[in-house]
């Protein structure tokens, strides 16, 4: 298959066989994660890759019980990591300044292309793939598992193994939705209908709003899903993170 | 050729030959790019596609002039982008709740993952790529330049073209460096000589300390390139910009 058609079909998998993934295609796959570009070739990411069943579930109240944490032959655990390249630099003789809130994003840049690398090296090899966006939600209880040091905060996990399900196709946006020509080009209320039309009229959307019993998509995402009360918690929660691990200096 | 070999091949390119990318490319492309994981199914992400050489010009000193941004036939600007999703809620009856550190974070990783994803499609294609990091240094400048509005802020850009130069594969760590099982193995100072051992004794490290009149690599890397008062300065610029951007009302 060629890529473009690789990454056209591609879904994110939750259900996996009981097939291990072999150690050295795990390799194979972390060496090609690790060509992804990276700021100034300093690579400041690491990931912690659980395997044993009595970690998983260590982690699995962290990411709400899903139940791909404990099910995955694979957990991989991808941080913004400046602790291995601060104490290079203790060693030779230079100081690091990395204990600030730049450094963290140029960390998590780093990190999360990675994980997208990665992704797409597991799935041309018939991996199934699922990233978990609750480890910045209890960074926190994650950093503790793990025990990551101070300069690692985690930033993305994936649940990884052969697929036991074979899912739809979910859908997008059109791309007048997400592509600008020359400067932005801000959505008048037409265009937010254009752009939500397609998913709005989706037979999935007609039964998740007669499931949770509300008038439109949007109240679903904002008022149950994602709610201001609940990113509020976990934002304070992050910030704290970014304090303790030392990356809040500035 | 297969994706794995594609990925253990990659380089960033710089230099791009006259060759336009035709517009058609260019949406396969961002349609595959698309299919990257994203939160919740929200796409709170957005990219400006900047061709127009004036606009390019604009662009170009916020990225210290480095070169490729005025030469690429394509720079792209990638925002963790709330905006649009905001005004969707306004418009159907939902309160967006996405005023905070936490959405700022699951928007980047949305747009970081759209951008990889776009890269590895780029790549296929023949097209080589360079990711700006100077972005998130001067996000305030290209948010006037590109007329981003508020909930939108830039991550990263990507300069695109058709090659006209083939560099030599740059040196990554080696895998042990990167990964670690079951739990966080901090390192040793015997663990940091051996990471770092085939980086510190490259030709290429030998000729950098020449011309830097520098004793260690670490020195270059945290006294001349990414030092403690530039990252300082540019760590409160983009707190900066969180704030105005209406990402940090908590």
């Amino acid at each position: 298959m060629d890529i473009i058609s690789l990454l056209n079909s591609r879904k994110s998998i939750r259900k996996y066989t009981a097939e291990e993934i072999p150690d050295n295609l795990l390799n194979d796959l972390f060496t090609a994660a690790s060509r992804a570009s990276t700021t100034g070739n300093m690579q400041v990411y690491s990931v912690v890759v659980t395997k044993n069943l009595e970690n998983k579930k260590l982690l699995a109240p962290h990411h709400f019980n899903q139940k791909m944490v404990t099910e995955a032959p694979v957990v991989l655990t991808i941080n913004a990591d400046f602790n291995r390249f601060n104490k290079w630099c203790e060693l030779r003789k230079a100081k690091p300044g990395y204990d600030n809130f730049l450094s963290f994003m140029t960390a998590a840049i780093d990190a999360l292309l990675f994980a997208q690398n990665f992704c797409v090296a597991a799935e041309s090899k018939g991996l199934g793939i699922c990233y978990l966006g609750t480890t910045i939600y209890n960074a926190d209880k994650i950093i503790e598992a793990l025990k990551l040091p101070r300069g690692v905060v985690p930033i993305t996990t994936l649940t990884v193994g052969f697929p036991a399900e074979s899912p739809d196709l979910v859908d997008r946006l059109p791309l007048e939705g997400l592509v600008h020509y020359e400067q932005y080009n801000d959505y008048t209320p037409e265009m937010i209908d254009q752009i939500y039309f397609q998913k709005e009229n989706l037979d999935e959307t007609a039964r998740l709003l007669e499931e949770n019993q509300m008038e439109t998509l949007a109240q679903i995402l904002a008022h149950r899903r994602y709610t201001k009360e609940t990113n509020e918690v976990f934002s304070e929660k992050l910030i704290n993170v970014l304090k303790t691990q030392g990356f809040l200096n500035l």
